[in-house]
């Protein structure tokens, strides 16, 4: 699928997210079909991909199960599946990444909550529900850290 | 930089945070860097880069200031600027997801709060602090809005 060295074998989520859909183009497609578009044509004019890479990508992301295909063959129709869904938070992050740091100000695009106010920034959360700053996040190796991950995460707290 | 066609022409953040960063192995460097590791050797095991790829996305990712390169030229150590952490919350949310979706209920790391407390699935919220449904987003032009985009906006609310 893509041209670099595939991340999935590493140990690790974002290395297994980023396989995915860590692609650009990818993201851009999950992006439109957020905001509502659902025809091929609608895909191509946005990006401004070639077709064939666009027809590859929504294959990939229907068979990831992010993406379903629905319709009449010479015109599908694609939608988000509650897995591509549950990717949104995270498209949303980066977008408000990108408006702070790479848009002079001006972001391309406003979102908004569900009255119409502007969507706050996406932060974390501790269990209480304070907002927690990213350098108070600890990590620790999980049921599915093989030995070179733990191995691997205990030398760097070892430092 | 990168062997895809640019995506930052496009005139939207997530196009332009993909083109930055989007690329896997950017988002590896970055996720050590969180997790404490600094110093070349260090991303190397964790990610099985290439040198020669690893030195140029480095480089990439300091020249773009996420990331800070001190100390002595043949031991450089590696830290993110406030604009590396402030990505933080976009890269946790795509790990929560491949822990979620892609780990078979394993995750291979755990993220705790500063109490040690696991960390939440990051969420969207309203202006008033609710959590929010990704469903229930709308989006707008915004002052960064070329003509273009404009109009593929009202295109698809129009549908």
């Amino acid at each position: 699928m893509s041209i670099r060295k595939s991340l999935a074998p590493f140990n690790c989520s974002l290395a297994r997210t980023a396989d995915l859909i860590g692609d650009g183009w990818s993201m851009l497609i999950l992006r439109d079909l957020f905001l509502g578009a659902r025809h091929f044509g609608e895909f191509a004019a946005s990006t401004g991909m070639a077709r064939n890479i666009l027809a590859q990508r929504l294959k990939h992301l229907a068979a990831a199960g992010l993406i379903l295909r629905e319709g009449p063959t010479n015109r599908p129709l694609y939608s988000l599946t509650d897995q591509g869904y549950d990717l949104v938070p995270a498209l949303l992050a980066l977008i408000q990444w990108g408006d702070r740091w790479l848009s002079d100000g001006k972001p391309p695009m406003i979102l908004r909550d569900h009255k119409g106010r502007k969507l706050p920034a996406i932060t974390l959360r501790s269990r209480k529900d304070k907002k927690l700053d990213p350098r108070q996040v600890r990590v620790q190796p999980g049921p599915g850290a093989d030995d070179r991950t733990t191995a691997w995460l205990k030398g760097l707290n070892a430092d």
